[in-house]
């Protein structure tokens, strides 16, 4: 596998490698937000990982994990008796969401050639195109089989049954349910060919008189809708693929590219000098743009994107802090509804709080629809043991609840949207406020708020008190909350006293001043400046990464946990501290930065894709761009070289990395360019690695849109002329 | 083994199974609290695990865990050439306080018989007496061995160098130094016999022409002193010894037994219709007595009292709660020993509050001399992995404070001693208080005080927050701390202002009220009635402890820490609840303990010795004698029958059980005899096992001694005339 043609936005497999399906299948994913469609081949079935994701559609077997669910897979094609490939290659053009692959394979005499291409459409999110062409190397009859493939690869299913096939005016429909509650899906699927075909059960049976090296082919309109988006899903799905076959390929596919050049010309980077880097920077930004939910603020972008059924398709922290901060700068209309989302999930996050005994809205560690948790209390499994482990990410990793908070905050003060409050944002401030100071004690022998009892962005130290990230955080959730409500309050008095009559927050805003005033926040210690993550911290074994891997006695030990082997020492998972202090390094000296960082840097695992460009933001700030460089590189390149792991034992893990995609452009945006969004003015700091010559991106700020460029000796801002396209 | 004589007062080895040597040098202990002998032959060494310890004295060797010292042992004779052993007898005299022993062993020509007696004195705690005497059955030359045995067995060793040996007029010193702090020990031996002897090195060889079947004897005298307690141990020991030797053994013996008479006549419980819960408990009264210090205040009795150096030889909450109050009704001169121990225990104990950052005393959980902790953070190796196991005995089981103050108060309130606060008590109660508000948290949501991140007497429950146990144990700390204070400054202004002066605790009263006023306990539930042990124990997986047994992979695999077994679980290790309500049993209706004990009884594995006597004591409050003496028999019987553990892998973990032992006398006088001491008078309720016809025992009660006896119908306390022997 080698990339080419980097400079041309075009990602390249040119190798057919067994070992590499499930890699490859997230390489070339393609997606719209509704539904995300693996980089599989057309003659893949399930045991080759083929997935069309469904975002937002869970269901969940007795006793198994929720997840989402998985469509019948409607482009299914192969060739009959066709045998081993003999030449292969596939192209992903990120700059159009279109994946087209051209394989060679072996027949009973000589050989036939396949092509074929598809995009998951950005103009209408409910369909699916694809155009597929055979060439034979002998005449004869050619038999290709296509149609939905009901055999659904699942982690934890079979998630769909009762399954109906039937066929109208050349459209094949398959309607099946999901066993948990019911959620019908729709997929259909029509093809656009002369030539004769006979239908059975769910598959087409093409026959073509084939004349030797002469292509055929025949276009495929795939649509899928849900009992979720729409009251009649199947009649929605077999109209939709009557139009889309009168519209035809060409027209779609022109609507489709589209909508991809509009999301290019907002999020783009162009980096001068560094084709690596370049393209590295691209492949992130569509592996998060295919999964940015433009149609509906009921969804937003989980852990693993759209990419199959990893980490249960949930929506995690990664969402807020790593996703939504891109998506305000550069379209603040999918920041608007990621936050939303949030809004939408308020009875899973009440739920929550009630059940561990606060009030007000503890969001899910691993969101489902509603908010509903979807982490349970055993995640992990100890490989000693074989027992489930108790784990403390679902009840202790309160930070979660801020991150959201802050991201809302951010949102407002960047795009200068405050009608975002009355639609639900004060909403979730309220109730986020209400549970952090539920959840804090006042320690009267210090005079101050602690939060005691809960896990850092560091999962390998669970239930630490005072965790500096959490502590600082849920500070700023707190005071960005009542500067939120005093706005809407000035802004939309009625939304406010609204509010005000449902959640009777008022009488809690002066226990909330208290509290935003006296929470402990960790500072730098006198003598080393560094800030410890947490109470105690420093007592802990200052091990070396290295040494601590030398006592590692099976590769998929978890190093937290109960006993796990990180627990007891300095080594922390992710970037912790160093988070909290690029989101609030105006409150910290340089010299603070720099020595947490070095402090800090040795002793971070980096087992989170959320980690690098933390450690790269910092850099940069400091002045050390090509410290800097390294993390960018990690950050931006997780998906496309696809280094980490896909299995666990049979278990697969694999997926694409949306937070460190976004990281990637916060990496360059908020670190090498240095932009501050700061009260009245937006402003950049030349911090760029020493081979790039210049950035050039755009960011949209209080309605205007600006194209920036910063080179190592200056910075131009000036405001584009062109109106925003929305 | 069997049992002789129970309504003799002796208890009686009859075989002699190699396999049984650890458990017998346990079962026919002998001690003064000054020291504790193992009930090992004469002619064992240091792999039969002989042990004379030191109690107090403590030593630590690089990386190992800090342990008591073992004296050298002079106790040591043998007969050379003796070889197996034919017959066999041992006789532990529990009234007076002596082993006798009676073997025959084969001899290259016929047999000897070897008869001994010793006791380690309690009329002078360094003195240990012992009569040896053989007789051959063929007469001719027989050559004894017998001096001080320098091969000292030690879990953690060695701990004593610099061995030094002189004789002079017929006594042998040995002394040596421990390899910490440099404490001397000096051991000195003298026999009184006429017949030929040689010494080489710290060796006596005694030549007997012998006649057929014909005794022959020698008396020794063994004197310990070390520089814990003598500037001049090896002056005093050596001429210690000399005095004993013009004394003689018949002398020494006769005082010696007086002192036992004394105890038995404070402590002893009479027991009509149960011989075998007679002897019983006898037996264990008998080994907490043998333990406890009556010559010092600067030594308690640690968890395994004086037979061996299991649980470093460390003081544990044990002492208060379990030991103490029985002293208190007892033997208030032991009781107020045992409490200005802590006092003296003070600095290890603020030591230990500053290091985890909170003020006041924070009692060692394996408290070692000057209140030093002993314990570490590390105290349990994880079978899978063979890894250390972080636990949490060390930094949270905070209890341990509120139980001193709650025994300085018992013995305050019983005994109506008050000079015991001006001498210690009251700082100890000052500083555990003040340690307590200081580690508390106030939770403004629901306007009360709390204890979080602790761990309760459960300790498979690690990190709880609001245990019931400590919460209201804290409670009556408080309570009682002001109330101490405020007798004080009535009582003896004086010392009162010289304490105020010191520790300036005057302007933390009102906070202190607050927090005791404030300080949530919990409740029982609306429903059940049961009392949750701490937050959200109801939550917990309620699995049987058959079925918790069954997942157990391996015998040794600890069910605590961060993933053992029961942690996830309602199962509990020991009485949690059922303490707290046996101590505040006035406070809850007869229907709350019953639905407790019968809720939790079932959950609970009683891995620990401390268990059944609070189950025994609440059943017998609940008017279920019949249970409670199935609990009474477990805890009265645990160094009878040496059930429990006497080896992890290779490390010794046996040793006697003083807090069982006491527990047994107050699952009798507490449970069955129903004694409340309350206020202004003492009375009893009847709650007899029904095959007991009556219990008779004596209590002291403000400065009078009491004679109480309990039958089924009747209750009687009467008052003694004989003046108290102290």
């Amino acid at each position: 596998m080698k990339i080419l043609n980097q400079a041309d936005w075009v990602f390249t497999v040119n190798q057919l490698n067994q070992e590499d399906v499930a890699l490859v299948g997230n390489q070339c994913m393609l997606g719209n937000g509704y539904m995300g469609y693996r980089g599989t081949l057309e003659e893949y079935r399930s045991e080759q990982l083929v997935a069309c994701m469904l975002n937002g559609v869970y269901d969940q077997l007795p006793g198994k994990w929720r997840e989402p669910v998985n469509a019948p897979n409607a482009l299914f094609a192969r060739v009959l008796h066709a045998g081993e490939v003999a030449q292969h290659r596939q192209d992903l053009n990120l700059r159009r969401g279109r994946l087209a692959r051209w394989s060679t394979r072996s027949m009973p005499n000589g050989v036939v050639q396949i092509k074929s291409e598809r995009f998951v459409s950005q103009s209408n999110v409910h369909l699916i195109c694809m155009r597929y062409a055979v060439c034979p190397s002998q005449s004869g009859q050619l038999l290709i089989e296509t149609g939905i493939d009901a055999d659904v690869w699942d982690i934890n299913g079979p998630h769909l049954d009762a399954l109906q096939i039937y066929e109208s005016d050349g459209v094949l429909c398959t309607t099946s349910r999901t066993q948990e509650l019911g959620i019908t899906v729709a997929v259909c699927e029509t093809i656009d060919c002369d030539y004769e075909q006979s239908v059975e059960g769910s598959m087409r049976y093409i026959t073509i008189d084939a004349e030797a090296n002469k292509w055929y082919s025949f276009d495929k309109y795939v649509s899928i809708y849900t009992s979720c988006d729409s009251e009649t899903p199947a009649e929605d799905a077999y109209r939709h693929c009557l139009q889309a076959r009168q519209d035809g390929y060409e027209l779609l596919g022109r609507e489709h590219d589209q909508h991809w050049e509009v999301i290019w010309n907002d999020c783009d980077v162009e980096i001068d000098g560094d084709d690596a880097a370049q393209f590295a920077l691209r492949y992130s930004l569509y592996h998060l743009q295919l999964a940015a939910p433009r149609h509906s603020s009921k969804v937003s972008i989980p852990a693993r994107a759209l990419s199959g059924q990893v980490y249960k398709g949930a929506v995690f922290w990664d969402t807020e802090m790593f996703m939504t901060p891109v998506f305000t700068l550069t379209n603040p209309a999918v920041a608007r509804n990621l936050i939303l989302y949030r809004y939408h999930s308020l009875p899973g996050a009440l739920a929550k709080a009630k059940e561990y005994g606060y009030r007000g809205a503890f969001y899910a560690w691993e969101g489902q629809e509603e908010g509903k948790e979807a982490c349970t209390h055993f995640n992990v499994t100890d490989v000693f043991t074989q027992r489930p482990m108790r784990t403390y990410f679902r009840d202790k990793q309160i930070h979660v609840s801020a991150d959201i908070v802050y991201a809302i905050w951010q949102y407002v003060q960047i795009t200068g949207d405050f009608t975002v409050l009355a639609d639900g944002a004060a909403e979730v401030m309220v109730e986020c406020t209400r549970f952090f100071y539920s959840y804090a004690y006042y320690k009267e022998d210090k005079d101050r708020y602690e939060l005691v009892d809960v896990t850092g962005p560091d999962e390998y130290h669970e239930r630490v008190a005072n965790n500096a990230y959490t502590n600082r955080m849920v500070k700023f959730c707190v005071e960005a909350s009542m500067q939120g409500l005093a706005k809407l309050k000035i802004l939309d008095i009625c939304a406010y006293e609204r509010l005000q009559e449902r959640l009777q927050f008022e009488c809690e805003l002066e226990a909330w001043a208290r509290f935003a005033a006296k929470l402990y926040v960790p500072t730098p210690d006198a003598t080393s400046e560094v800030i410890p993550q947490f109470d105690a911290y420093e007592s802990l074994e200052d091990v070396s990464l290295d040494a601590l891997k030398q006592r590692v006695l099976d590769p998929n030990e978890y190093w937290g946990g109960g006993n796990g082997l990180a627990t007891t020492t300095k080594i922390l998972k992710q970037a912790d501290v160093l988070l909290m202090l690029h989101l609030f390094k105006q409150e910290y000296t340089r010299e603070v930065l720099r020595k947490n960082w070095e402090y800090y840097e040795p002793r971070t695992e980096h087992g989170s894709s959320l980690s690098a460009c933390a450690y790269a933001m910092v850099a940069a700030e400091i002045g050390k761009a090509d410290w800097a460089y390294d993390y960018f590189m990690k950050t931006a390149t997780v998906d496309l070289t696809g280094k980490s792991k896909l299995y666990v034992g049979t278990l697969y893990i694999g997926g694409t990395h949306p937070a460190a995609n976004g990281g990637a452009w916060l990496s360059a945006v908020y670190g090498f360019a240095g932009l501050r969004v700061e009260g009245d003015r937006i402003t950049c700091k030349s911090q760029l690695p020493s081979k790039w010559k210049s950035l050039r991106f755009h960011v949209q700020w209080q309605g205007a849109r600006y194209e920036l460029k910063v080179t190592h000796d200056d910075v131009e801002i000036k405001e584009c002329k062109e109106p925003i396209i929305l």
